[in-house]
């Protein structure tokens, strides 16, 4: 696991680091220039706002009754209103230890106010079990906080997906409970397009109750999109600005994302990036390493010889992100909707000539 | 003022209505498309965001030593980080009735834990002598929270500016005092390119401990520069993340400042704003009609009779700040970085032909 | 108006200073050596705490479906238990100026993130008038915190009491706008016992939608009970535990309250404070001062020269609550279930003597 | 572990479920009423307030130069405070497991804003060592919230105490890694007053930055004494204050605090508390059942069969730990300052009886 951001300098090597080193895809760009001259009204109540919710609702197959659609800068925002809009003060959320919001948000769900209690994983998912046995645990009445809303990231941060079992099974146990589920939709893209998946878009609604679309990590310059059910809608704009997430200019989110819904260009950016993941995995694989995560999304978890390790530093950047003893660790390589097949083919290349 | 945002529809006509109606200035849009596709490092580490950051170091006349710089996507994000990550829990905030943060910002402030105090204002100013006398009523320890950060905006949200004289004051009463100086500068640029200012850019370093320079109303699609001094910047960025306003493409905020900072573009930018605003200001004063406060910057306060106002409302859209009686009411005209002569000079004419 | 209260010393005279200055009424201490060496099971589960619900219930005319009860330490805690309690993030509280959570409790209420609006008060109440303007001021959505909650006090700060026509009127805004009144009863004893109060216990319930029955000002070591009507009574428990008010032996303030209401002690303990402070406010007027308030419960607020108030601090303890200019100041003496009719004629006497 | 208090009815039995299931020790009631009449200065400055703190600063051998001394109602509210008011919004605290403040507080700490990081514990300490490795693994600026503040107890919640060399090497990675000491100390009388302890009072003072003194579960009807070492003094009685726990009448718990240090009656009521544990535990092992963990201070951790269970449960109130498995169970019984010999001799009988 990196121990600094901050220290880290313009990368002089071809990144794997992570799916937000390139700015945004062209035609998403392109529409920012082309209807940059008109007035529209602020606050995300603009024209191009309004076309992509209703894109949006069209590729969910939901009603604007069913689901309202909100758009905020970050990942982390979006995280944290969506938490905190739904719970009372004494409600805790409840996360797997690999969830971003654990330790990859700088405490922004407990400066909200609200706890948060581990259930644990498996190759970075819940598990209704284990969730249905923290919650168990969780009942001592008034002294633990009250377990609320259930926290999943689909892909995982170990990008791992769910399937429509296993989704059916947690959002069983939510119900039995009178729990929330959330689902933080960073990587929802490349969740929905990798070859293993079985859940629809629909899926997502029926099965959860808040949820959000990934814009950074899937082309945009900046921007996700929060759904949520009708239930839980009421005065939801009052969070995003409460929280400093509503843009003057919320047209600048809203035209990315009619541009990435009109069609399938969001499908169709995060299938390369799964495509451009498999390839290096494959590559690994075949010359022997051996992966510590089977590889579902765009994210390659290898576990490597630190000799190759160094040659590969000397052309690309990525994370180490576990040491396992003196000889080896485990490399986290990421592609994106910007991977290119030449880029991957060398990258390929090299492993090989250094192996 | 106005009774909701989330009714209105898109404007079918010309909108006086804010500085944020339009997209960004078109040379910026240009160093997003020529940037975009370089890979850099993420959450304000790209050499884009540095070149920002020193740039407009340059335009303060400060060293890195003396500023940190950092950014945020939105004015209430800015103010609230700001503000939260000088004070303790018991610290309280002094601010006059028409800060933005008092009734703008959804309770953003009081939402991190922290009390306002309201000063009487002037004008939309702070003044010295209030802040004094206001600091003094609230000392009765530990029953009233503790008087600590003094918000003051320049440009106010009444157009006003403060003179270096009255910095100055207000400055010096918070030495005495012991308390922190915060200026909000969504409008900063308005407010150093007035026919009337005596303040340099050095001089906000000197007589605040924090202030932010807006891009989102200065010709930016987004995105706040908070410039906290030294004594106040340590750990400034987990602030940032904390509240979700660290973008991971950081890069996207850093572009546009380098752009408006790299000559005087946002100096020019502001100039035309204020320009614009006076034309109007002078053609209503010419026809006889009496501004509710003088037009300092890029906002005119006009008293309009119902009658003139219903006319105007044909062809453009703006606030009606507040209503008089039944024959009169106070209009607020806002010009911007994108508003020009001959829109001007065609409301112009509509205003005089109606009168 | 005090500036502090701990560079105070123990006071050296009798003092008029607040109506917490002794301890407990010696039935109550009595009550508490009685059970003191029963085992009593912990967190306000004891016998004694459930004897004290039922008795207040009774009181009130209420059943225990209708209204839950809790019991917390301090005012401040009830007074931040109550408000966060019922509201979401965005929620504000309406309140008159005067109002103890405005500047009394060190910013408790915006601690649990919730803003204050400012309504006009006249003579420390809110009126219905007052309260219904400020309301339709704040509705710009959503950049204005919506209000939500309102709060009163009763007897309030200044020492006045609302009629039931009056609570009834805010009664009838609060439904209008859905608003919920909340009262703080740090004095509620005094306020129903009080010559001109037309309100009964049961009307409380009836008109507000959360109240607490002050155990401090009317003769307990400490405690105040909150009344929870049904619809806001769930999970209630978890707040007081979380603010750290849920005492582990809190039969230490069910043993009191049950003290307080198995009989009429309570009211007679608020009658006797009443009848002091008409005495004193009588003889004040008697000998031509003038009150700058009417005396209503145990709060007496009088113009009284300067020489005089000298002469009054060589026996007495009490505050100068405003300097009106350099002959006159308005002072304020308080009462208490433990002022006797000889301390108060003493002091009568003393005031006629160097008038 | 108990599932929940509030269904609980008052014990028809016996109590060994917690150490504050009694009032106060009488020689604390005798204080309340001796000192009941007299008029004191409110808010925690009264003479016996002020004599406590200089008898506590006596036992502790510290001047108020270097320790300033706070008294709030309760367990969670001393926790909450000390923690709040030493860190910024990002910083962590930093816990084992069991901590109380982990899942007894209703996430009281969370609610302050504050994130918990896990440490792993042994028998409910915290190690220098897993500390150290901890406080590494959390330093990805600015995505992981800071590590600033450890959080320890003594005794602790499983009865277990420090020792002066495990201690001094918690104390040197904090100095090490810039972190603040803060102790749980709600049993800090059972645990200085241990057979095995060789901590003196002063030793907190030396190696800790803060902590608590617990009085409710050492004879107070109620009340906690912090001690808060003078770099983290300044505006303490604010955070008292904001959350409530600052008492109108603060004499009620300087009058028991100045009883419980004038002498030695503190530590006295802890050895008496201790020696009842240590009858039962030597009872049990003679019997030939096996601790969970070594009895050291007032809780013993035993391993008993179902059978045997259910005998005590029909005279004896206690909690039942954690199940092993149908046949046994690990049960816990927890003395005070008011369990007597004759008490402990008829328990320590009947479990003789029915073995």
């Amino acid at each position: 696991m990196p121990s600094s951001f901050l220290e880290t300098k313009t990368p002089p090597k071809y990144s794997f680091t992570d799916d937000y080193s390139e700015g945004a895809h062209p035609q998403l760009l392109e529409a920012l220039v082309r209807t940059n001259s008109t007035q529209q009204v602020s606050y995300g109540n603009d024209e191009y706002s309004s076309e992509a919710r209703r894109l949006i609702q069209r590729k969910l197959s939901a009603t604007e009754d069913e689901v309202a659609i909100h758009f905020v800068p970050s990942g982390t925002s979006a995280n944290l209103i969506c938490i905190a809009s739904c719970l009372r003060p004494y409600e805790a959320v409840l996360t797997v230890g690999s969830g971003h919001i654990v330790d990859k948000e700088a405490g922004a769900i407990e400066a909200t106010g609200h706890k948060m209690i581990i259930v644990p994983g498996s190759r970075g998912k819940m598990t209704a079990e284990n969730l249905e046995k923290t919650v168990r645990q969780n009942q001592f009445f008034p002294h633990m906080a009250k377990p609320r809303l259930v926290y999943i990231s689909n892909a995982t941060e170990l990008g791992t997906i769910y399937t429509k079992q296993e989704l059916e099974s947690i959002s069983a146990v939510c119900k039995r409970w009178n729990l929330l589920l959330h689902m933080d939709g960073a990587r929802i893209g490349v969740a929905l397009s990798a070859p293993s998946n079985n859940l629809t878009p629909r899926d997502l609604v029926d099965l959860t109750d808040i949820f959000w679309i990934g814009g950074t990590k899937m082309g945009a310059l900046l921007g996700e999109a929060i759904v949520v059910r009708s239930h839980l809608a009421e005065g939801f704009a009052f969070h995003l600005k409460q929280h400093g997430a509503l843009l003057a200019k919320g047209r600048i989110i809203g035209a990315q994302f009619a541009e990435l819904f009109r069609g399938d260009l969001f499908f169709e950016l995060a299938t390369n990036a799964n495509k451009m993941a498999h390839m290096i995995s494959d590559n690994f694989q075949t010359l022997g390493y051996r992966l510590s995560a089977k590889t579902e999304t765009n994210q390659v978890f290898v576990i490597l010889p630190t000799s190759l390790i160094r040659r590969l530093e000397e052309r690309y950047s990525f994370y180490i992100w576990e040491h396992l003893d003196e000889q080896q660790a485990v490399v986290r390589i990421v592609t994106s909707w910007a991977t290119n097949a030449s880029e991957v083919a060398d990258f390929n290349a090299w492993v090989r000539q250094w192996t």
